[in-house]
């Protein structure tokens, strides 16, 4: 168990009968080895990411339409390591075939169209892997526990959410949604740095303090969404997160395996090989 | 000479009187190291680029519009590393913080407007790195070369470039351009691998081999641009390139000024760091 394998990391899925406190956030699944076994686990996966990114990548050029693409989704309260999570997973790849961007409060303009509407415009395109630092579920998240919106409208979202995912699988997209899971203590910990590093103030917001006294609220709405939107081609995950660099080699498990499954040839060559090699020494 | 500074690679800069004879694409200026040292000095700046583009980040998020951008612009003949280069150097930032994107053949509808029209829709936001693999340098190279537009175009087009980079520069973009400069033989060789390995295939296309005929014009055409274009706020490097650590590292120290030059302090608090430290405790 000082070893964590993809086969540790497919048990953090999270289905129709999930329950979010059966997840400890503090735990490591799979995983019982000391900090340095864990460094070793962290950086394992990394040249085959690079591998299987770069194939991705090929088929997209060789291939166009037809080639998949990859979207990951991640969620997870504030301060649960979504953007160092990316950081990570994505330094292993070539950034010319990947795109990542964040959803944060909607602008006056998003708010006058549907809530996909914003995150439609950033559809993988075919080759491309892309991650979502926050995504169209915190319209069913932050939203539906501040009651912003009524429990009619979360169920028409909820519905628009599997229709979305669902369409984007069957253009090809491989979807991923991943839950980093932390506890309130670690939350209150990582606020705390905040107040007391220059270099971390600019992600303290004062909001981030009212936020945590509806914690039971989220977790809620969270087992919901997830309960109701996991899917074979759009599986969620929960990650126990208080470990950060559990997490991050977890997630990086997961990103092989989905990556192994498109199971990518190289693109064959379009031209005689032999012949091209007379024509460029030639040249 | 075993160490490589920054201020060898300001050295590569090409200015109005650049003669492109002048750069041998096999040298190495600044360093006569071998191989080991060069592998020491290609990773040195790493840390140092995470935490510059940490705060360039963390200043688009605190301060909008205000916050400056960077916009990396990248060229050189087909096989010169240009992908690699920006794999390798991007690789040490925050994928949230940056964007890469390329530009080939261009599409019917893009060849519809203003050769400009399509680059546009990639302009830098607050905060963000952006690289360009190929750009709008490539409407007065291929294009002047195999003659698709007369020289009264190229002109207008230069000028253009010109206004468009200026116009940038005035948002606050902060703009390098770097050709990635190698030898007709370095790319033969290049080519040849590319008909070799199976997982180099799809990077080959026999047309290259016809570019190949048109080299001394390529090599005119860049030195024209590079003096028509060069500006203070826009200003062009050329990296002699068979030696790919040795550009990759000449890239990093590049990027390395360029980022210290935007002074960026971290973001102040904008609440009382005490105050909200207690109300984190008692939350």
């Amino acid at each position: 168990m000082a070893e964590f394998t993809i086969a540790d990391a497919l048990k953090l899925r999270a289905g129709k009968n999930f329950h979010i406190s059966d997840v400890d956030p503090t735990s490591t699944p799979g995983f019982d080895g000391d900090k340095d076994e864990l460094k070793k686990e962290f950086s394992k996966f990394d040249d085959e990411l690079y591998d299987l990114q770069e194939r991705l990548f090929a088929n997209g050029r060789a291939h166009g339409d037809s080639a998949p693409s990859v979207l990951l989704i991640l969620q997870g309260m504030d301060t649960s390591g979504k953007g160092g999570a990316i950081r990570h997973v994505f330094s292993t790849f070539d950034p010319q075939g990947t795109y990542t961007t964040g959803f944060g409060k909607p602008t006056e303009e998003e708010l006058e169209h549907d809530f996909l509407w914003r995150i439609r415009k950033h559809d993988p395109q075919p080759g491309q892997i892309v991650a979502f630092d926050r995504s169209h579920y915190e319209d069913v998240l932050i939203q539906r526990v501040h009651e912003w919106v009524d429990e009619d409208e979360i169920d028409r979202r909820i519905e628009a959410i599997r229709e979305y995912e669902a369409e984007l699988a069957a253009k090809g997209v491989r979807i991923i949604k991943v839950m980093l899971h932390i506890s309130q203590d670690f939350q209150k910990e990582n606020l705390i740095e905040r107040t007391e590093r220059e270099d971390k103030f600019w992600k303290y917001d004062p909001s981030d303090v009212e936020e945590r006294q509806y914690w039971d609220d989220y977790m809620r709405a969270y087992e919901d969404a997830i309960r109701r939107t996991d899917a074979f081609h759009a599986p969620w995950y929960v990650i126990p997160s208080d470990n950060k660099r559990y997490a991050r080699t977890a997630l990086k498990a997961l990103m092989v395996d989905l990556l192994r499954h498109l199971d990518l040839a190289w693109p064959p060559a379009d031209f005689d090989p032999e012949t091209e090699r007379e024509r460029i020494k030639n040249s």
